[in-house]
């Protein structure tokens, strides 16, 4: 019998994924990744195995995420289209590699995935598939089945006796990991309409924030996060406590008209407290530490490391190299920048760096001054000199 | 006798330079631009004059500066490293050009500035200068003479009998015009201390601002902000109104260490109200109008349009061909943006546009959807192709 | 009865194409497109209309291929991937522009091409069709029907009377126009092999040229070829006067493993004997009269315009903001530039231009010498003051 | 008494520099870099005692040239504006790490150059030496003294005794090194003149070329040359071999307008040989192993990369990065490339590679084609589909 893993979340499309794989004579392995989504995974392994999974795997992916994921994204800052700092986006290549292993541990021919056909994560899942073992097939129950709605989806599990937690209408499409969260459907959909309270997770509005900033000093070494206003952190517990302190100042949300990679545009929800707070310090301190050509030029990369990471492109050569780059201008990456938040802002109040690159002494207008202005004419004029010479 | 065409602020510096020009052997013809400084020209133009000016004149530049410099940095959504909104920077092309104008009326010799040798103004009024007319000879007085401090010169001052407006310790170094401010110096020197209240000139501190969030919604046709919440404003009053409905909900604030062109770092303070309510609204317009390749391609403009400014290269050809580009991009950039304006924070919260091409029934994931899923295998397949043929 | 427009060559595909498309209850008329392919249009007419169509067009579009398409991929030398002039890639849009015309006047309800399902043409004409009028139908017969080769297609034509000109085995299958040749197939699929003398079709081998070379000077003005050693050529004329000149002394061939926009990697031959006299002097030009910044920025630009044309996408809005950055800097791109000819190298020997910035006065290391080297020493001391300033 | 360490060649300018630099009052140290320009050193050395060195010191930096500088350049297929290859500009931040190395171990307070005010060595030595050192002082004798011609400075040396070859009147100034040579002044400053056969030093004239052509197979592994025609070289051997069999070709000759950093166009006459076929064979190979985004990218590093060492900017973090990226893309750039080398051009006729990404069964229009066809129409549609929903 021919046997396919299917990354399972629980939910009612995976579900229905099993059984409409074992009508067409697959054996279903059901892989689990845990990336910080916050379920109780013994309920979805009972789920899968009720369902007619005939194995399941539940892998605890959140260290991986966050070391070989999250932070080389966050070095590159990596954005794309400047606004989507990339949680869901991250999260698809890292569990697809395991789709891929448990595929060649249970000998399978096949991996699967929920994903709807106009979206971008059955891109990434797809083709992290294909560049990690080209002679896996793939399958997609959700593109190919005949459901014309969700309301059909619900009579076909209720056919099949597939447990629903769904009870009642679901308003909101959600996708959530250690990292962030994306919030999709009903009303959101109409891109004029300010998206209603209820629609957020992680983050208060700025009204229901507190009156009083919080101020709060990262600290970095290496262009790695490793504490907060002088206590250290391990990187998962620096995350969680930065979406704790940046969540209850509102911190964090982005609004925004998207471009998918397979052609349309859509309007999203996103909450990044945590990230927002780490781009905004990590930036900042990048400011402070790098000149002023290697600043600028990578700037440069990190919406083409965005565009990467959303097209699904995460195992290509090219992002590996740019990866390269990205570590290499790490190293200087060292020292704290202070952050206010506050009723929805995050703003950079400090920052200071023993590998610093301003010197006060060059900077002031005070008499300490260094600077010597009289460079400043002979700079001036060559620097000027190829367009002052039209005839 | 040999004439120069002084920039004339009004302030110590370019009031000195009068005195020390005319104690050099030139007659110094005063030109003062208003781009929006705020200041009685009148007595300008007094203290101009008994100090030794021979001529002043006073140029309204502020039409000039909104259609002619703001307008294209705004449709380039035009930023030095990300945060600078330019405004200090594309005043003195401006006032250059003028200063070039007025040498030639005048027969004048040279022109002279009061930008000190370790700024970027400097190059921002030599380059223009030389660009427009090479063999206008160019005297920087605050670069060439002696005085060791701000105390030296106010003895230079007093001894020449120069008007002195400065009673008491100027704590900032400010230059404010209408599209924004900029303020150095004093404790701002030390980038790891929060600026103080009192820095500021144009918003309120967050804490200070409103409970209450203040919605507004910006009309745009092809690229130019034309209203606010359906009433018509040019784009003067436009930016005004801005100004103030930004300011006092906290709006507006950058505090940043950047790179100036002449090799240092320098900590600014910057406030940009209604810049900051223009690019958020004409970015999000972009992003529901432009498709995705002119949309990713643009903005990877925007810092070398902004680097162009900042490094005083608004009259190169290279700028002017950006323009061309711009101006292309801009024809179907209509319609309006809604902006929530809260405590520090300017979001969007909604977008709308007859040119939209976000388009629900290809997004929805209702029964109204039109998105043919099938397309997407065959996307996929060949997206992915050049990266899984690997050995 | 529904009817389809086709772009049709003459040849067996379109040939069969239109049998084909009979079959399947279309009504066709054929468009067939003078790019300058050298055919005997009513030959191409006359098979078409015996094959079965009720309706023949010949469009000469040579005049529109040379100013709307050559002319502005030359300014920007566009090139993919550093090698590929383009040629068959600019017909294409255009050729698609005029099947979307003709299916309007002969109420259409579709238009067809005879390209294959591997190839970047099928890309070009669907995308431009569809950008053109998305209402339109693309039928794409070669990429659906059942052959599996040539052998079979050939059975078909000859069971369904198509007049066949294809008496011998084909050896390359080749595409040509007034602006260049692409060759592939036969033994030109293995990369290491050297393509055979019998390849080429524009261009004598290095080996049979003459042994003295060509000197020829090409006059631009304001970026626009128009003459050659001091004679005046409309465009058309001087590309053939280049063909002729630069092919008989081997200048033009391209040898080079490509990425189609389809995925996979391909073995062309190219020969572009005018393009590479045009670019080559072009460039040269703007060498002299460029400003560094300018220069450096466009270069840029070269290859991103090359893609947009690879890719299909002549009239997407980015190629056409692309199009008024390159028009704006091509005002001062007059001036003559000598190019020797010899023996497949085609060289710069001389370049000379009434708005050229090179200054012998700056240059020279003469007595003649104006350059002030005094100014040397502040403008490296700032320049390298950035890279300096580490702890 | 204050000491400097001398970058010493032999010739003119630094002979006369060493009495000069004494005539000020500094010990003077020469330090002689080898880099492949072929002197007799011995006599180098002898000259530079006699003119009045304390000590000198022969450095021979062949080898680290060669590794360190030479090959990462090639395998970015580093060009300044195109077309120069970098030779010179690669040896002076090699020679100036070693200056500055040397001044360490004598412990002197400065080093000094023997390069011109207008040209871009003295930026390259600069700011080399002050990015390594900040606090050794800089002295460029040829830019402060007072000479106004060459020939004042031969009256100079023979009033001071100072050696000298120069017999007759140099007709052009040459730098040479292992990697290539560069030309300038006499005829070669005007721009419209061809260069005079007698000014080429490593090529033979196309005319004077054999008319039959030469072939050469160069292998490479992991993006590093080791072999040609089968027989194994190491770098340096590699070198001067194809130096040797490119030259005969008349192969490697560069005529050009460049734009010096200083803001000046100069025009210049450079040879390349072996560097012309090793980019040209890199590149193929580049284009048979790396996908299209990897490669497409990669290349739009090139430009940059030729910037920042013709920038002087070799020793920065930028540069460091760049590296960083490059070298992660050679892992599979194994395999062999053909050129046919012939009157002066140098074609590639074939490429192979155990890391090919040119998949015959994907590429070949034979019956044994395996590309599935079907899949375009989903990818057309998706690929158009942004550009196609405008309403």
């Amino acid at each position: 019998m021919k046997k396919v893993v299917l990354a399972y979340s629980g939910g009612l499309d995976t579900s229905c994924a099993i059984k409409w794989l074992k009508d067409k004579g697959w054996d279903v392995v059901a892989y689990v990744g845990d990336v910080g989504q916050g379920e109780d995974f013994s309920l979805v392994e009972k789920r899968a195995l009720k369902t007619g999974a005939s194995k399941v795997y539940v892998g605890d992916l959140k260290g991986e995420f966050i070391s070989d994921f999250i932070l080389p994204a966050l070095q590159a800052r990596a954005a794309y289209e400047g606004k989507y700092l990339l949680a869901t986006a991250l999260t698809r290549p890292l569990i697809a590699k395991h789709l891929v292993e448990v595929a060649h541990r249970e000998k399978a021919q096949a991996v699967a995935h929920g994903c709807t056909g106009k979206g971008n994560d059955q891109v990434r899942f797809e083709v992290t598939s294909r560049i990690l073992d080209p002679k896996l097939q793939i399958v997609a129950p959700v593109r190919e089945w005949e459901f014309k709605s969700r309301e059909e989806e619900i009579d076909y599990a209720k056919a099949k006796g597939i447990p629903l937690t769904v009870t009642k209408k679901k308003v909101y499409s959600i996708d959530k990991n250690l990292w962030g969260i994306s919030i999709e459907c009903g009303v959101l959909e109409d891109p004029y309409v300010e998206p209603p309270k209820d629609a957020y997770q992680m983050t208060v509005a700025a009204e229901d924030a507190p009156d009083k900033p919080t101020y709060i000093e990262i600290d970095f070494e290496k262009g790695i996060p490793v504490g907060i206003n002088g206590k250290k952190y391990d990187l998962q517990g620096l995350i969680a406590h930065l979406h704790e302190v940046a969540g209850k100042n509102g911190v964090g949300r982005v609004d925004m008209v998207e471009n998918r990679l397979v052609g349309i545009k859509s309007r999203e929800i996103y909450e990044f407290p945590a990230a927002t707070c780490l781009y905004t310090a990590h930036r900042e301190l990048e400011a402070l530490v790098l000149d002023r050509e290697l600043l600028h030029f990578k700037e440069s990369l990190a919406p083409k490391y965005g565009e990467m990471v959303y097209y699904g492109l995460w195992y290509s050569e090219l992002k590996n190299a740019l990866d390269a780059f990205i570590k290499e201008t790490q190293k200087r990456v060292t020292g704290s920048v202070r952050l206010k938040l506050h009723k929805g802002s995050c703003v950079v109040v400090g920052r200071k760096s023993v590998h610093s690159l301003y010197k006060e002494d060059l900077a002031t207008y005070t008499e300490k001054d260094k600077f010597d202005q009289k460079l400043a004419d002979g700079f001036i004029r060559l620097w000027g000199l190829p367009f002052q010479m039209r005839p």
